[in-house]
């Protein structure tokens, strides 16, 4: 089954204590993509200017990604620039130009309609819900956000709550949204206010998924080298999604895989800039790491007899 | 089998968001102690002041502790008092008063020196190396540092390292301890020195235990309130030292559930003060605890069919 993405497609410039990287190919709907289209077909909506090297998005198609929701607009691209110091964990924002994505307005194909899974990348609330009123029952809608919606847009982040079935954030946002310091309250916080899945994500901590009834938690992969963590985040959200696209499955045993997958991808994505990781990854290298994450945190419960 | 404990016996004074504690028990091996002694019978090798409310142990002896090695010298006991502010993650130390602690040297009696199983809580490595000079071939050693010893006893405690099974440590110490910032690449460093096995402590992030051919990891248990977070390192010590004990077992798979007990003690310990919580615990809350451990971090790794 097909997964919509809508989000931002960008060129990052990014500084780490490893290198350096220009005009990289970035931007949720990117990253999301380039994750999820190991698993699944996915279809982008995103808009570019006329100055993105959209051969580079090639891969891409080549793996399955429909890009017809792509548009390009006179202008600039989306442009992100930002560093990593030492302790890889919080991205220092250097510059921001919107660009062409300044005026987005998401229209999705007809053809996109459809799609039985739907992710709303982090973006503008307000298109969050201009997407929705777009698509037909979708089986899930799962959306990410960001500090700048929760503090700019936060009662129509609160009607999107109605409307999502996921909802993905990480633990600064999960606190800030729901003014609980604790993210188990947060969860539940959020749990009462529409969706039925929660994903806590908590970067190289790894990321709990709370439901009314149920807590998962699954850790970051220890990598001995972080290289980039761009978008950890929104490849995370496509493999979580990419396997519940795959599988179909919605219970609770899938649930749990798909965080597993979305782990996986996430380990992948900061190995290198970029997409550069997803774009080599084979399947075995994917099932190889989410079996990795089996051993890592498998114990017997039972005592010895 | 018995574990032999090395350690402080103190006093501490505790602020927290929640509440405010005077001179309540605390120390490591207090913490250890109370969190192992639902495992396995606990010997405790420490000193106190002649104003310590030493009938306050009582509990703890009533539990199989035996306190034969609590030396009871004129003075002030050790004195701790620190806070803790909203995200309860380090606590700020606001005194420190050694008292009796500073001209301790551990005599270890008789009757302990072929415990099985030893902890050398956080003391001066000077005084861990005299205790390993009094016991006589134990199945496990284990030690836990600190900051204070990893800055000025450097030398001291790599030399430790050599004569130990194990050693439990933070993420920040394992990082000031080796140099370096990947903590992966930290338990490499320190397994390279001596220790089978190293654990890296995370606080509310879990823990992570090394070998040289595998890693392993357990969450923290999500608790809604967490009261306060003093001694749940010990704690954490207590429940996998004295699981091991329990069992006898070194074996790969034992590790890994001694890992958990320890988590599920640390997740005791924090909610309430001092050793509140880890006295009046059960075997059946220890063990719900660590099954919920399971069902939090299970998943199938196979695809369904």
């Amino acid at each position: 089954m097909s997964v919509l993405v809508v989000g931002s497609v960008a060129l990052d410039s990014v500084e780490t204590p490893f290198g350096k990287a220009d005009d990289v190919l970035g931007g949720s709907a990117t990253f999301f993509s380039a994750s999820a289209s190991h698993l699944t077909p996915v279809q982008l909506v995103g808009v570019v200017g006329s100055d993105y090297p959209v051969d580079k998005l090639q891969p891409l198609r080549e793996r399955g990604v429909d890009l017809a929701g792509l548009e390009r607009v006179e202008g600039e691209s989306f442009r992100w620039r930002g560093r990593y110091r030492h302790d890889l964990n919080s991205a220092e924002t250097l510059e921001t130009r919107l660009g062409v994505f300044s005026g987005f307005r998401p229209k999705i194909p007809a053809q996109f309609r459809r799609a039985p899974f739907v992710f709303l990348a982090n973006i503008d609330p307000r298109l969050q819900l201009e997407v929705l009123r777009q698509v037909e029952r979708p089986k899930l809608v799962a959306c990410d956000t960001m500090n700048f919606w929760i503090e700019s847009r936060r009662e129509e982040l609160l009607e999107l709550l109605n409307h999502v079935d996921l909802i993905t954030l990480n633990d600064a946002e999960a606190r800030q949204l729901t003014e609980q310091s604790n993210i188990v309250k947060a969860a539940r916080w959020i749990l009462a206010r529409g969706p039925r899945h929660v994903i806590i994500k908590k970067g190289e901590h790894g990321a709990f998924m709370f439901t009314e009834q149920s807590v998962f938690f699954a850790p970051a992969y220890p990598l001995e080298d972080v290289f980039d963590p761009t978008g950890a985040g929104d490849a995370f959200a496509g493999g979580f999604i990419g396997y519940l696209a795959r599988t179909g499955d919605l219970g609770e045993a899938s649930l749990r895989r798909a965080v597993v997958y979305g782990s996986a991808m996430g380990s992948f994505a900061v190995e290198r800039f970029s997409i550069g990781r997803l774009l080599e990854l084979t399947p075995v290298d994917i099932e190889r790491r989410v079996r990795e994450f089996h051993r890592l945190v498998t114990f017997d419960a039972e005592l010895p007899a």
